[in-house]
C-alpha cells in the first residue's frame, strides 16, 4: 500500500501553512482532505460522514483563529471528535490519513498525547461547551486573552451537560464562542424540540422569532452556505475577539463529496474499512443470526401480543442494528430519544412505571452516561423496565470507547437484577422474563461475541433471583464463567483435566447482581479454589464479590477480568497475555497454589 | 405535643374534599397549609421556603384536574420533592404535618409507598420530565385518557435531564403539561442564560421574543400571580386536555407567609428542627472548627496567594457553609454552576487542563450525576482537579440521600486518587497536596463525622500513591480502618486486647483508590485475620479490593461496611447492628474464626 498523493495538503505542516493559502488553494485543499478521510476510513474505518461535512469550516477556523501563532493560542474544543479529522490532518498529523503505514499512529479522536492542538482526550459526546467552559474561565483567571471555540453538532446538542455547559458558558463574560455544525443529523435522525428549532433557523436563514440560541443570551450568527470557504472565513472574523459568548449556527451537508454517504447520511455517520475497496454500500445482505438479529425478532413478534411493549434507544440505533424497515415496523412503539442516555432511562422508568413495557438498548460505554437515572430514577423505584446492554466486554477499542465499566457501574446499585446470559435460549428467556415481569428493573448483558445455540430449551424462572447454575459438578476447583466468558471456563476445565487430571465443577452464574450463598458454601465441603471470570473490569465487578463472601474461609479465589486502566487500542492478544485470560495462563496460576 | 388544629384542612381527606370548597375557603385553606408546614419543619426539621411557595398552586391543581375522580387519573409529578408539602396534605397525609405523633410516618419526598396520588419516589433533581414523558407515552400506548403534569421549579430546570426531557416531551404529540414553578431561586441563587430569561419573562409578563420553551415547540401560558388561586384555577383550567404540550410558567414567592424565609430566601430552602420553637434565624453564631471551618479559610488564604484557585460548587454552597461571605470575598474566584453536576465536572476538568486550580464541592449523593464526567471529561484526561466529597457514610437519611455510593462509583474509575483523611492534619495535607500537584484527578471524601484534631503534623507525600500507614504494628489481626472509620478501628483494637488479649496492627490506608501491595503481602508472615472497615456500601467497595488481593493466599479477610441497599431513614443503631459496625460485634466475628 503506497501513500496517497494530495495536491495542496502535502505542504501543510501546521496551521500556519493554512494561513499562506489563497481561497482558491483553499479549495484544493478541502478536496484533499476529503481525499485523505475517504483513504483513511477506506484502511481502518471510522466517522465519514460528519468528517467530510466539517473539512471546510475546518479550514477556515485554522485561517481565522490564531492557532499556533500567538502564544496563548486559541483553542479549538471538538465535540465527540466525530469532526476531528480535518483539524488532525491540518495539525501536524496528516500522514495518519494519506499514508496506511502511518494510519495505526494516530486515533480516531481528540487526543492531547498526539498534539498540542487537541486539548483533551474526547469520545463521548456533549461535552465540549462544558470543558471550553473551563479552559475560558482558566483563561480569565490568569488574566489571558484569546479565543477558545467549542465545535459541537452531529447531534451532540441534545444531551443534558452540552445544555448544562451552553446554560452557563452564555453567562461567562468573556469571549466564548460555539460553532454549532447543523448537518441536519444526529447519528441517525435529529430527535426533539431543539432540532425542530434549529430547523426552522435554516428555513428562515436564522431570522424566526423563536431562537434558542438567544434565549441564553447568546449572540447568534446564521451562516446557510456552511461549506463555502469563504463565507465561513467572514462569519469567523466576524466573532474572533469578541467579548461576548457568541453561537455561530453554521449549516453543512453530511458526507459531501461522497455521495452514498450524502444519500444515506445514518449509514454513512461511521464504516467499517472497506468503503471504497470493497465498495460498501447502506443495502448490505441478509445477516446470519445473532443476538442481534433474534432481539429484533422478539421486539416485532412482541409489539404484535402487547401494543405496550416500546423499543427505545439513545441515538445509536445502528449498534443493534435496529434499521428503518425495524422502526418503520414498530411506529409509535419505538423511541429514538436522541443522544440523551438520562432521559432514555428516565422515560423508560416512568414508562414501566405506568404499566408499558419498555426495552432499552444501550452501549456499555454509554449507559454510563446515566448513573443517577439508573439509581434514582429507575432502582429506588423498582420499575420494572428493561435494559439491553450491548458491546460490554475487554476489547482493543479506543479508550474513550471500552466496554469495560458497566458491570460495577450497575451491578453495585440495590434492586436492579444484572443478568449475564451465556447463549441464545438463555437470552432469550432472560429477555421475555423481564419484560413480562413487574418486580424489578432488569439489564441483561448482551453477549458481544460467542452466539452460542445450545440447542436446550431454558426453562428458568428468573424470578428466583441469584440462582446459579451448575454446568459441570466436579471437584476441588470450580470455575465460575460468567456472560460469554462462559466458554472460556469450558476451556479451562478442558484443560485442567488434560494438564493437572482436574474434574473441575463448571458454574454459569447468570446473575451479575447477587451471590448464589447456597451454592458458594456448598463447594466448600469439596473444592480448595474457585476462579471467575468476567469479561470487564475486576474492581468493583462480579469475582469481588465472590471474594469477599469467601473471606472468611479456607476457600482460595482468583479473579480474572481486565485491570483497573482506560487501553487505548491494545491488541487483544497483548490483553488476554496481561490479564491471564487463557485456559494455559490461568491452570498455571492454579497450579502453583493447589 | 398536641396535634396543630386547622379550619377547612381538618377535612381535607382526599383531592376530592378540594373540589368542594368555595374560593374563600380555598383561601382559608392555604392558612393551615402553611401552619401545617411550619409545624412539621419546626419539629423534624425539612424544605420550608419551596413548600410555602406552593401552596396556591397546589390547590389549584387539585381543584382543576381529576386526581382522585377518573379512573384512569391525572398525574402530577413533583420535581425533586422540595415542593410536595402540600400535596401530601391534600392526599390524605395532613397528620403527618399536624401532628406530631404522626410526623415519622411521611417521608418529605414524593413516595408512592405512602400514597396513590404519588407516582414515583423522588428526592434528586431535574428528574420529573423525563419521568413524566414515560408516563405519558405509556398512557398513549395503552389508549387511555388523562392528564400527565410535571412540576418542575426551584432551580431544578439547570439540571441536564430537565433539559433532555423536555426537548423530548415537546415532540410527544399529546398531552404534556409542564408547570414552571418560578420562585426566582434555586436552592441558593440561580445561574445561567436559562434564569436570565426566566427573568425577562416575568419582567414583560411573559411577552418578550426570546422566549425558550417557545423554541422547545412548547405552548406557553405566563401567569404572573403565582400564589393567587383564582388566577392559578383559570390558568389550569386553559390547559386542562390540552393535546400539545405546554409550559404554564408560574411566578411564586419562595418562603411565602414566613417572613424569614421570604427575606433570606438561601437560609429558608430548607431547615433544621427549631426553626420556630428555637428561633432560629439566618444570623447564626460562630461554628467551632470543622471540616467545613478549616477547608474555607484554607481557600480563602490559597486564592490570596494564587489567583488560578476556584471554588466551584452545584448549587448547595450551603452544605460547605460556602455563605454569601464566602463567596463575596471569592469573587471570581467562586462558581456556582447551579444544579448540574455534570457540568461542573467537566467545567473543573477543563479550568485544571488550562492550568487553573478547581476545587469542586459537592455532596455524596450528588456526585453520582456525574459518572460519565468523572470517566471521561475528567480521569481519561488525567485532569489534575480537586474534589471535595462530602457527607459520605452510613446514616439515617431518606433512600434519595443515601451517602453509600461514592466508593464504588469513584474509586473503581482508573486513574482518580481517592483519598480518605482520618484527622485535621491528614485533610490539609491532602488538599494542600491535590491543589498543587499536577498529575492526577484527585477527590477527598471529607469526613461527615468524627472531626479529630491528631496533634501530629502529617508530611506525607501524597504523590507516592497508595502507601498505607501503619498507626500500630501488631500481629494475628490487622485492622484496616478507612477514614472517618478509623475511629472505629482504634476501637476494635482495644476491644481485642481486652477480650482477646491480641495486639492487633491497626492502619490507616488514606488511599480508597488503590492498593498498597507491599504492606498487604508483609501482614502474611504474622497475621491471620485482615479486617476491613469502610463507611459505605461494601459492593464495589474498598474491602472487597483487599478481599481480591489476598484470594490466592490463606489470609482470612472479613469486610465490613453497609449492605447493598436502600433504607428509608433506617435508625443507625439499627444499621450497625445489622452491619455489624460495633467493636463487641466484630470482636465476635473474630473470635469464631481465629
Amino acid at each position: 500500500m503506497t501513500a496517497l498523493q494530495t495536491t495542496i495538503l502535502e505542504n501543510i505542516n501546521s496551521p500556519a501553512d493554512v494561513k499562506k493559502l489563497s481561497l482558491n488553494e483553499m479549495k484544493i485543499l478541502a478536496q484533499d482532505i476529503r481525499q485523505g478521510i475517504l483513504n483513511r476510513v477506506d484502511k481502518v474505518g471510522g466517522h465519514l460522514g460528519p468528517d467530510l461535512g466539517i473539512v471546510e469550516a475546518t479550514i477556515a477556523l485554522h485561517y481565522v483563529f490564531n492557532s499556533v501563532f500567538n502564544s496563548p493560542q486559541d483553542k479549538f474544543i471538538f465535540d465527540v471528535s466525530h469532526q476531528v479529522y480535518p483539524h488532525k490532518m491540518l495539525t501536524g498529523r496528516k500522514q495518519g490519513f494519506l499514508d496506511p503505514l502511518n494510519h495505526p499512529e494516530i486515533s480516531g479522536y481528540s487526543n492531547q498525547n498526539e498534539s498540542e492542538h487537541d486539548h483533551f482526550m474526547i469520545g463521548h459526546t456533549s461535552t465540549s461547551v462544558t470543558l471550553a467552559t473551563g479552559v475560558a474561565k482558566a483563561r480569565d483567571l490568569k488574566g489571558e486573552k484569546y479565543n477558545v471555540i467549542a465545535l459541537i453538532g452531529d447531534g451532540s446538542l441534545s444531551g443534558g451537560e452540552a445544555f448544562e455547559g451552553l446554560n452557563n458558558a452564555s453567562v461567562l463574560g468573556s469571549n466564548f464562542i460555539v460553532i454549532v455544525n447543523d448537518n441536519e443529523m444526529s447519528i441517525a435522525e435529529n430527535q426533539g424540540g431543539l432540532y425542530k428549532n434549529l430547523k426552522e433557523l435554516r428555513d428562515s436563514n436564522g431570522t424566526c422569532t423563536n431562537n434558542w440560541f438567544k434565549a441564553f443570551g447568546f449572540d447568534y450568527i446564521y451562516v446557510e452556505e456552511g461549506n463555502d470557504i469563504e463565507t465561513l472565513i467572514k462569519a469567523f472574523e466576524s466573532v474572533k475577539d469578541s467579548v461576548r459568548p457568541v453561537v455561530v449556527h453554521i449549516h453543512t451537508l453530511k458526507g459531501k463529496g461522497f455521495e452514498k454517504a450524502e444519500q444515506n447520511k445514518e449509514w454513512g455517520h461511521w464504516s467499517i474499512p472497506g468503503l471504497i475497496s470493497q465498495n460498501l454500500s447502506p443495502s448490505g445482505g441478509n445477516a446470519p443470526e445473532c443476538y442481534e438479529t433474534i432481539t429484533k425478532e422478539y421486539i416485532l413478534n412482541k409489539v404484535k401480543e402487547d401494543p405496550s411493549v416500546i423499543a427505545i434507544n439513545a441515538a445509536t440505533p445502528g449498534v443493534f442494528w435496529w434499521d428503518k424497515e425495524f422502526r418503520n415496523k414498530l411506529g409509535k412503539n419505538y423511541t429514538d430519544v436522541g443522544i440523551a442516555e438520562q432521559h432514555a432511562t428516565g422515560y423508560a422508568s416512568g414508562l414501566a412505571m405506568n404499566g408499558a413495557k419498555p426495552i432499552f438498548g444501550v452501549m456499555t460505554s454509554f449507559i454510563q452516561r446515566a448513573y443517577d437515572q439508573l439509581s434514582q430514577d429507575l432502582a429506588l423505584n423498582n420499575s420494572p423496565a428493561t435494559i439491553l446492554v450491548y458491546w460490554g466486554g475487554i476489547s482493543s477499542a479506543d479508550c474513550t470507547h471500552l466496554g469495560l465499566f458497566d458491570i460495577p457501574l450497575i451491578c453495585n446499585i440495590p434492586n436492579i437484577v444484572y443478568l449475564a446470559p451465556t447463549c441464545k435460549e438463555e437470552y432469550l428467556r432472560m429477555l421475555d422474563w423481564s419484560v413480562e415481569q413487574n418486580e424489578h428493573p432488569v439489564a441483561i448483558r448482551v453477549p458481544a461475541s460467542n452466539y452460542i445455540v445450545s440447542g436446550t430449551e431454558d426453562k428458568t424462572d428468573y424470578s428466583i433471583l441469584n440462582k446459579y447454575k451448575v454446568a459441570a459438578k466436579g471437584s476441588k476447583v470450580a470455575i465460575i464463567g460468567l456472560g460469554d466468558f462462559f466458554e472460556l471456563g469450558k476451556q479451562v476445565k478442558e484443560e485442567l483435566k488434560t494438564k493437572l487430571n482436574i474434574d473441575a465443577t463448571l458454574i454459569n452464574p447468570r446473575f451479575i447482581s447477587g451471590i448464589d450463598e447456597d451454592l458458594l458454601n456448598s463447594l466448600k465441603s469439596n473444592h480448595d479454589i474457585v476462579i471467575t471470570l468476567e469479561n470487564g473490569t475486576l474492581d468493583g465487578g462480579f469475582g469481588e464479590k465472590i471474594s469477599r463472601f469467601y473471606g472468611n474461609s479456607d476457600m482460595k479465589v482468583l479473579n480474572y477480568g481486565a485491570f483497573k486502566e482506560f487501553n487505548d487500542r491494545v491488541s487483544m492478544s497483548e490483553l488476554n497475555k496481561k490479564y491471564h485470560l487463557t485456559k494455559e495462563l490461568i491452570c498455571q496460576d492454579i497450579q502453583k497454589i493447589i
